[in-house]
């Protein structure tokens, strides 16, 4: 059947055509059926959508992605037949029925996901069968590979590459920023990607950007770390593992996560790692609640690690209190660098830093790997490297802390009482600085006065809150007086605080990587 | 915040704005997440989608639902906030946990599906949720009564309401056309409401039409069933259980079918249905292959009927072949009129008939129902009741068989062989005849000349297709070639025939309903 085109005003991520019911009709096709079109000595695959009212009969409506690739404009005339559903359509129906997936049908599914082959309902129903059956350690591996091998990769010849990788969901954790410069002045080799934030206060992208660009071509990393052993790039600019971000859109609002293992790991095969520290943070306000969870999660990983060739390392760490003290990409920046130059810092921070990194060190047969570590860290290699890095990637390496500009609209929140401090809630501080405008206003954000087990006196302050905007001061101060981000108490006091409760279609804290 | 109103030429079942990037940030919301729009005095909840490139930041992309809600012009300010996900969120995830839910939960999440409130990769994840799971004879009664309340309903005051549903699978199937006359003119009242075909060659509603209108109103459906006892109405038109046709877009692409059961009842409550009988074609080309399965599914609908306050019995009938020999619309419909009128007809569709309607007299404690039925059919009551519901919903009742005009492009299939018909495949006579242009073309189908167990010689006519297009012609032709429908052999021969793969994925018409 042969139709004249109508280019649509319509973006979409996957190729989606309109047609008239009665066209669609005489196909034999309907909705989400798939099309085959023809024009121009190109031929391409498009998902159906059928319009009653819309799309008059004898034309097609072709999204922007369609259009582009078939170089058609209005009233061309498009051949149009219908054309089978994908593959691995199929292997999709074989996981929700609850068997397993050969390497290949996975390879499969992961093409399409990639391709745009596949609709939002039946990427959904994947990603939904892997989250009800579970996964094989078989299954993550091949998933991680294909999802690895449908995009960017990066590789550095003769090289062993260390990489690290944090579970997240502590807000304020600046480590990666200081345990990159660490590990690359101790001369191995380190090139870090990084995400931007998704429901944090701030990625370690974002962060970063404060400093110097983290939008890198794959060529500029390259050149990056040949210079200087590290880099401190944003993943999402060089499309590593981009079926993951697909994946990531499905699993936000559903706040589910049963690609975590996959995930994580294809975009380290894809930067070729041979070493990894994977950091889990543990405790009430994070996703993993007990060592013993912690423990169960990163066997996984290492046994994951195993079949891809990667060895892996898994630390949990304390993470019932932000690190450091500042939170949001400036006032974060500002603390990384202070520290970086001084080679003095919060006490969380630089433990942290200096204990991933030991691993590290440890994969590499050094001796006193913690020892090595907390020198770099002192002695100015790590604060030297770091401004390196900074130069490489094309920011100032004459950079001050006082220069990276912060929110000039701030509020101070101040004890009611005396006490000790008792306990944080990680997931209402991020909220807070994301009221306040992080990550996208970067000079917003809280910055903490105390930590657990400070004491605190009525009338001191606990934090500031941070903006750039007026109106998000206030919105932030509003929410601040609903949640309880911090308790305040005396030793021996049984009942901590009334804690109002959190609508549990909130948290979605879960899905940082 | 404000933004200015850019309606786009799209139409979509969900309320969705589309906002820049940089204004998502600001709102703090994501794709995905909800937005409440303010303009006009009126308020409205949307979807979220982003742009980056699409949608300049101060502008509101509107798709067509929300701009005729909110009657916003190009350039009107409309007040934007970030609104909560709906409640029913937090159900479904719950659901997809395992857990099962109240029946408060459930009315909930169908209002949601029904209002518009929840996305596709939302409601997928519901669908599928019971898919895995399984779903409580109190949660299908929850949701059945759901789904009835959030649409139309029927009310006969004083009338007891007698019904009929097909699981559906058999080709050719005209049973409910002459069900309704039998049972009509026997006084009990059966206002039926019947589908479309979604991939069969032909809806009951595609049947009734060739004959007469079967879209009708809730008061036009009154009026016909006042003045016969009977309708044959196409169920789409009345809107009602809205749901169910949301959800069968979600399941059909995945070819599941987990709300089978609401799916039906919901349908019937909505008529007030008090007693029903129920059509579960068994055998091996439909969905229920063997009695013991049919028998279960039964048990179920039985159950749940008595939580819903209907009276339901189950039959099991032979699903192997086509019922009669006339397959697509005006086929079938020229078939079961030439029943009516002369109470002589193929003897499967009597006999099924009959029976079905002596399981509703049963109900209404008749004696000798089968033998009442079969009178009814043969002194000519059956017809005469026929062309009085034709009348009523406005055909004319005195339509003739040879009046329906049928395609005018014909080709004969004829045996290369002596022997006798040992099996059908339905899934392909359902394939062929909608290639053959059903159920759009009204002309088109397949009419048999032999049937199960017929003695056939070589060049006997075994079946012909039907069409109203060349095109279409050849192309069922060329399919018939490819796919054996019907298997000729001799008695005490072994095997059957080769049978050609079929595809997994085009096996959808489990969804027939």
């Amino acid at each position: 059947m042969f139709l004249r085109a109508r280019p649509l005003e319509f973006e979409a991520l996957k190729p989606i055509v309109v047609l008239n019911k009665s066209d669609a009709d005489d196909l034999g096709v309907k909705a989400l059926d798939r099309v085959e079109l023809l024009f121009n000595r190109l031929k391409i695959n498009a998902i159906v959508n059928i319009s009653q009212r819309m799309m008059p009969a004898g034309e097609i409506g072709l999204y922007g992605s369609v259009q582009e690739k078939l170089k058609a404009n209005f009233g061309d005339n498009i051949k149009v037949l219908a054309a089978d559903r994908p593959e691995s359509l199929s292997y999709i129906r074989k996981r929700m029925s609850g068997r397993s997936l050969s390497s290949g049908e996975l390879r499969k599914i992961i093409e399409d996901v990639v391709g745009q082959a596949l609709s939002e309902i039946e990427i959904t129903s994947f990603v939904i069968s892997l989250y009800n059956h579970g996964m094989s350690s078989r299954e993550a591996a091949a998933l991680s590979m294909a999802m690895a091998r449908t995009g960017k990769t990066l590789h550095f010849p003769g090289r062993r590459i260390f990489d690290k990788h944090s579970i997240g969901g502590v807000p304020g954790d600046k480590t990666s920023m200081l345990l990159v410069p660490t590990v690359a002045a101790a001369g191995l080799t380190i090139p870090k990607t990084s995400s931007r934030s998704i429901t944090s206060p701030a990625g370690t992208a974002d962060r970063v950007e404060c400093l110097c660009p983290v939008t890198l071509s794959i060529p500029e990393i390259r050149r990056v770390v040949q210079k200087t052993n590290g880099c401190m790039a944003w993943g999402g600019a060089v499309d590593l593992a981009p079926a993951d971000d697909i994946f990531i859109q499905i699993e936000y609002p559903l706040a589910i996560d049963p690609l975590l293992l996959p995930s994580v790991m294809s975009k380290k095969k894809a930067v070729s790692a041979d070493f990894l520290v994977i950091d889990i943070p543990t405790g009430r306000a994070v996703k993993i609640k007990s060592i013993e969870e912690a423990q169960e999660l990163g066997r996984s990983f290492v046994e994951l690690g195993k079949k891809l060739g990667i060895r892996v390392d898994c630390v949990s760490s304390f993470g019932e209190q932000p690190i450091g003290y500042g939170i949001g990409p400036a006032l974060e920046a500002r603390e990384a660098l202070t520290t970086a130059l001084t080679g003095k810092g919060p006490r969380d921070l630089i433990e942290k830093v200096s204990h991933l990194a030991s691993v590290l060190f440890d994969f590499n047969r050094n001796r006193n790997s913690k020892q090595k570590a907390m020198d770099i860290i002192r002695n100015g290699k790590m604060g030297k490297k770091f401004l390196e890095i900074i130069e490489a990637q094309g920011g100032n390496p004459r950079i001050k802390p006082e220069d990276l500009p912060v929110g000039d609209k701030v509020v101070k929140i101040k004890s009611n009482r005396n006490g000790k401090v008792f306990w944080f809630n990680n997931a209402s501080i991020a909220r807070i600085a994301r009221e306040a405008g992080a990550p996208k206003d970067k000079g917003a954000g809280i910055l903490l006065h105390k930590k657990l087990n400070d004491k605190v006196r009525k009338g001191e302050t606990l934090f500031e809150i941070y903006a750039e905007k007026n109106y998000k001061l206030d919105r932030a101060l509003e929410l601040s007086k609903e949640l309880n981000i911090i308790g305040i108490g005396k030793d021996y006091e049984m009942v901590l605080a009334e804690i109002p409760e959190e609508e549990e279609h909130r948290k979605y804290f879960i899905l940082e990587r």
